[in-house]
């Protein structure tokens, strides 16, 4: 998508032909800065530090990170190590050791001198596989939300609650939530999003805002204590998320929060949906609730980033001197609370049956 | 309570025998500092600015600002004049419209020459009562936090979630949803309490926390979005909030966001507590879908005060620049959700019944 006009991928490979550049997730919405990675240890750090972040992203990044571990050292050992330290990263997105396998895969029978043009080969794949994945879901949630903006008076906007950052930028373009948001906004239906602020790291208030705001989609910042009031008071027609996996039982795991919001949209009758690419899905975890949950330092929480009237960028402490916090990153919805499940195939009912209608070449 | 050995209240008369000191919570936990309050503007601009919050203390404010504005002008017209004045400063709390009918009550039939000293001492009753009140609150909570803690491992922590802060600083002493905690902390049960940190205007991170730990209570603080997620893994024994309006229904206008927490207490199966004072029931509103929603500045989404390295507090923008925000300051918890009043009288279901049983003489 774009910024100030000039096109954007969150990853893209740099001038040399064999590292890659980002953009530096954490320094948004206050500065755009581009960084490069030079090696398999700087995508690991990259996606530790959140520099990238997003399921489908972190995936991209380790499949690049890994390449560069190839360049660095084809053999068999090397490349065991590299996904093992890759994979390590992040414990919650399915993405990350999805894409080190296919990684795994397409390198695997081929002699050493073929193994560096072979893994960049497939690395550019997943990222142009994800672009296509995440188009495909907004094609298909577009007609969620038109079936929706045909009930409303003319010219009034769907309403849409969204809650983290399912955004192009955590993708490699388009998002997982946000493609049919963008799809919809320029096929000229109106929309307007409410951005839950995503305590704590933000990346509704940073990301989701900035993204839409950069392509002028209308919408609003609220804290994520406000939804289940807007939903009360009729101010929300639907709900579109990503998610970090799902279960085979369409249990989902997503940033923490999620679930409160699918609680309040079960109890107003508001239909919940959960945008996500294949390889999201987590065909060998059967029960969401035994998805590790990440917990992250406290100092997320105690701390924050900002901008001050300067244009200068600092981290403040927010809470009570001494005080400890808790930092659980990621919650599961039950997927009794889902309404759906948007995929690049379609849209199913979040459930073993709705996910295996999409891909039936799971069922053996 | 006390802060560094000290005891405090959250407001008091001044030495000069008839302006009021305050606690300036806008600039917790940053920083202790005590403002003089010296006419019925001066209290309104506190309550306006939140320098008080917290329905019980709003309402003890005003009835100081009340006084002061009597002391000034003592004719029937000046005291109509400063309760319309006083009573617009926030929409939700009901403890304002009811503290400052108190004081009409006090003085309406007085000549002139008595009145100011009657609103002293109304004023001063009303602050001593919501002490008694959010005293007997605790003893009749405590009992609640007692039979949990019956069910627990010998040692092993009550673990206690709240959501926005209900505490001393909210009222005058004690608190309301803090006293029981308080009150069990004192009487050697063992308490962790999971502080909401309740944004946008953190008062759970900046006020509970910092009350609970200058009084030595365990806490942790999370992010609003983690409650959810804590109760599916079996880390809540028992939710307490407190409540800036009850409807008659059993319906509770709290904290933006409390709507969720019930929720997810009640998919979990964990108690729900709202503690409040009598003062807090409008027994005119049937419907408490029907009370009025402060909506605030959506600067207080989009900036945040914190500290710096060297101590000084700046406050920050956080969200992408451009972006406009919402803030509706409070949601509704419909009584369906809750699992029983905790009042000075005593605990009983959140409906008109159970309400009426606490308060018989409302029958009529």
């Amino acid at each position: 998508m774009k910024i100030d006009g000039k096109a954007y991928r969150t990853i893209w490979l740099a001038e040399d032909g064999w590292s890659v550049e980002i953009i530096d997730q954490t320094r948004l919405p206050h500065e755009l800065v581009i960084v490069g990675l030079k090696s398999a240890e700087d995508a690991a750090r990259a996606i530790l530090s959140m520099q990238v972040r997003g399921a489908p992203l972190i995936g991209a990044t380790a499949a690049y990170g890994l390449a560069m571990a190839i360049r660095a050292d084809a053999s068999d050992e090397a490349i065991d190590q590299a996904i093992a330290f890759l994979a390590k990263q992040r414990p919650t997105a399915i993405n990350l050791r999805w894409a080190l396998e296919e990684m795994r895969r397409a390198v695997q029978n081929l002699p050493r001198d073929q193994r560096v043009a072979a893994a960049y080969k497939r690395a550019a794949e997943i990222c142009d596989e994800d672009v296509e994945t995440c188009r495909m879901i907004g094609v298909h949630g577009l007609e969620v939300i038109k079936k929706i903006a045909a009930k409303k008076k003319p010219g009034e906007p769907v309403e849409v609650l969204t809650h983290c950052n399912a955004g192009w930028l955590a993708c490699v373009d388009w998002g997982t939530a946000t493609s049919p948001i963008y799809q919809a906004h320029d096929a000229g239906i109106p929309v307007h999003v409410w951005v839950d602020e995503t305590r704590p790291r933000n990346q509704g208030a940073a990301l989701t805002a900035y993204e839409l705001g950069r392509h002028g989609v209308p919408h609003t910042i609220v804290v994520d204590n406000a939804g289940g009031h807007l939903m009360q008071h009729g101010k929300v027609d639907m709900v579109i998320v990503g998610t970090d996996r799902v279960a085979a039982n369409g249990d989902v795991a997503n940033k923490i929060g999620t679930y409160l919001k699918a609680l309040a949209a079960k109890d107003n009758g508001i239909p919940f949906y959960v945008a996500l690419p294949h390889s999201t899905i987590d065909w060998t975890v059967d029960d969401g609730m035994t998805i590790p949950i990440e917990e992250r330092s406290g100092d997320e929480v105690l701390k924050m980033p900002g901008r001050l009237p300067d244009g200068s960028v600092v981290t403040v402490e927010i809470a009570a001197p001494g005080s400890a916090a808790g930092n659980p990153a990621f919650d599961v919805t039950p997927a009794r609370l889902v309404t759906g499940f948007i995929t690049e195939r379609g849209v199913a009912p979040a459930s073993r049956e709705g996910l295996l209608s999409l891909y039936p070449e799971r069922k053996d």
